[in-house]
């Protein structure tokens, strides 16, 4: 197989740690493969690292590294730049100042998009150049091609993800042993599923970068981290997750992104993270250990699911080499991707007016009028119960309430009622109810 | 939303049975973001019938209607064709017609693509137009996209599919109801999820085709349908299913493709349609009813799942729409997608030659020494046994031998033998082990 007889294409890339190392490895490895699909070789001009040092066990030719990124990007020969440092500076100078020198960028980034990702779209719609981040939003998964393109026909009304690893095999894991939180995290950590200070994924932020990604791409609005509804799984208790199994449901840390109307009728966008009891039978309950899919709902199309590693050195990387043959096969065509989308510029609907269902476990007094008092407390704030199971006698007995579809602020309001009550003990379990059909 | 200024691209859609009045709905319902996505308005100009009357519960406008295909594509003011006719001809002749006259197209046609693919490749390639065809394989499901851009800097090295919704229907039937082939059959026919002739997709001809047009796009060779070794599912029986629940495994219909070596050491094509059992733990087990999916192993980003729905009309006509807006915004941009990539040209391995694994269940005699002649049937044949169960006893005595991985040639020849041998009744079931890790 000959190299196609074109001019190569330079590629810098910013950052050697675990994905950088393996996109230099595959750029060597890939070589004949990605000159024969972009249509010209592909050429590593340098690898910016913040010390020489530590990276000395990368397979990289010494005279390749260099720590002067700013340079690297701005050079004349590279027309490739890929972004792999993470975090907000200096990764987003970096990526600006290599559009404005007009090379194509890749990012694995999901901090700097979801927190400031429209600066990045305008400064590469201005260049006319490609700014793809397929790496940012669960790994390996190709999650953000098919919503901005094998969709672009359709009509996007929900997506559903578990694109946090970390939480992901806690909760599994709490699952599978009955193991509490605390214990579960220390397994994940063992394992190297979570870092030693594992508050952005415990926390859900990481989550919430990539829930603003999401919403951004399905529904054609700017969403920000900042609109991204968020809770962690740090309060989810082994009471939680053995509750849910007995409603045959499962907890599940979600990325929940919906087209919805907002109360003056208009469609707004609900995007919040945070724990779910969803049922064993949706595919999503099946994904287990440190995996992530996302479940897409669209109106033609239906429910579609992809599901792959979220995270890891050489996963990322295939995405980001994903990106950088279709950035470099418009290079070479001289044209661009779609650029981003935001025509649709729906409003971003606060979380009390979220429409979700709530499961809530309650230790009650054993007497007669138990019942009809909590169903009383459901109905005046105009939420319908849907089923109501009892458990337990005397100091033990406890009433498990599952709702139908209300408002997040009727659910808090009601909830906050309970707490109140003379025969409720304790309001021990409130986690929300997801995917299920709408009802 | 206001349109963009620029020249409408107009739309001949070819066909108007399920798939092809969706489009056309979908066209007309979804002409404001159409608009937005592609960057000027898409306007159908015209949708081809066999005969007119056919098609007067169509909400299309009369004047659209015609049964003059060909001239249809060839008018000026087509820019781009949707073919969803099916079949060879006249569907590829329009094909043609419309590449030559400059239109690009957007086919949901398997079994013209598996059939004669390379001829419409080149003819999209001599007139510079695009050649999309997302919806010919696993229906809605993004798949082709995936492995044609996703995963283009990666190395694919196995396709597993559940690629036709009948079958998976059929033997998930069998599966939770203990029934028969012919009783699952009869059950999917009254609710239309297969045809009164069922043979295309029993015997696994629509599944094979999908697998030539995966294997082609996975390892940028060229496999046609006529390159499928193909085994339907008419003779899986309910003892071979219940074989299957007995070693926590299921039974499906997969389409197979994977990257071998050959016995010159270089390397192959594996593809192939058969009844596989697989473990219950692996993801594609859980796909129920008439869903598909196709999961993906690659060097890089390891194991990745696609599932939704396999077929229908809406499900169809959002991959049909995912590609016309692709192929417009090419044509807008004066460009085109990757085209075909048959640069790696490697050869198809022969079935015998394949390395799989044979669950092989025997009525034998209940005497002392029958095990070690069974054992010894293999070993002669060089195929080494993973475990083997014994089952009952005296007139009912069972062996069931799972084999390691051994070419299929070898496993077919021991089965050969087996089926001689005097300790040996009758050989109940064979059935290939599939989606396990390589050992």
């Amino acid at each position: 197989m000959s190299a196609p007889d074109q001019r190569p294409l330079g590629v810098a890339v910013l950052g050697c740690g675990s994905v950088g190392s393996q996109v230099v490895r595959l750029l060597a490895e890939q070589a004949d493969d990605l000159a024969a699909r972009v249509g010209a070789p592909v050429e590593l001009r340098g690898v910016a690292v913040r010390r020489l040092e530590a990276a000395r066990e990368v397979e990289v030719p010494a005279d390749l590294l260099t720590t002067d990124a700013t340079g690297l990007v701005a050079r004349d020969d590279v027309d490739l730049v890929v972004e792999v440092i993470g975090g907000i500076e200096p990764a987003r100078s970096l990526i600006l100042g290599a559009l404005e020198s007009g090379a194509s960028v890749v990012t694995a980034n999901k901090a700097l998009l979801a927190e400031d990702g429209p600066t990045l779209f305008e400064a590469a719609e201005r260049a006319g150049r490609d700014l793809y981040y397929e790496a940012a939003v669960a790994g390996a998964i190709p999650i953000l091609r098919p919503l901005r393109e094998s969709l672009a026909g359709d009509r996007v009304t929900r997506v559903l993800g578990i694109v946090n690893g970390t939480t992901n095999f806690v909760l599994d894991k709490m699952d599978t042993s009955g193991a509490g939180f605390a214990e579960a995290l220390e397994e994940a950590q063992a394992l190297g599923y979570a870092e030693a200070d594992p508050t952005a994924d415990v926390e859900g932020f990481d989550a919430a970068a990539k829930a603003a990604i999401l919403a951004s791409l399905a529904f054609h609005s700017r969403v920000t981290a900042s609109d991204v509804h968020r809770e962690g799984i740090s309060e989810v208790t082994a009471a939680d997750v053995a509750s849910a199994a007995d409603m045959g449901a499962v907890v599940k840390l979600l990325a929940i992104c919906e087209l919805r109307r907002g109360p003056d009728g208009e469609e707004a966008v609900s995007v919040r993270v945070h724990p779910a009891m969803i049922p064993r039978s949706h595919p999503l309950a099946s994904v287990r250990e440190a995996y992530n899919a996302v479940f897409v709902e669209s109106e033609a199309a239906g429910q579609l699911m992809f599901y792959g590693p979220g995270a890891g050195g050489a996963p990322t990387a295939s995405a980001v080499l994903g990106d950088l043959v279709t950035v470099a096969r418009n290079r070479l065509a001289a044209t661009r991707g779609a650029g981003e989308s935001a025509y649709a510029d729906r409003p971003v609907l606060p979380m009390g007016e979220t429409l979700t269902r709530y499961h809530v476990a309650i230790d009650v007094e054993d007497r007669a009028g138990v019942l009809a008092s909590v169903a009383l407390a459901f109905a005046e704030h105009g939420v319908s119960i849907q089923t109501v199971r009892q458990e337990g006698r005397g100091a033990d007995a406890q009433l498990v309430v599952v709702s139908h579809r209300a408002t997040d602020a009727q659910l808090r309001a009601t909830v906050d009622h309970l707490s109140t009550m003379d025969t409720v003990r304790e309001v021990t379990s409130v986690m929300r109810v997801e995917g299920e059909s709408e009802q």
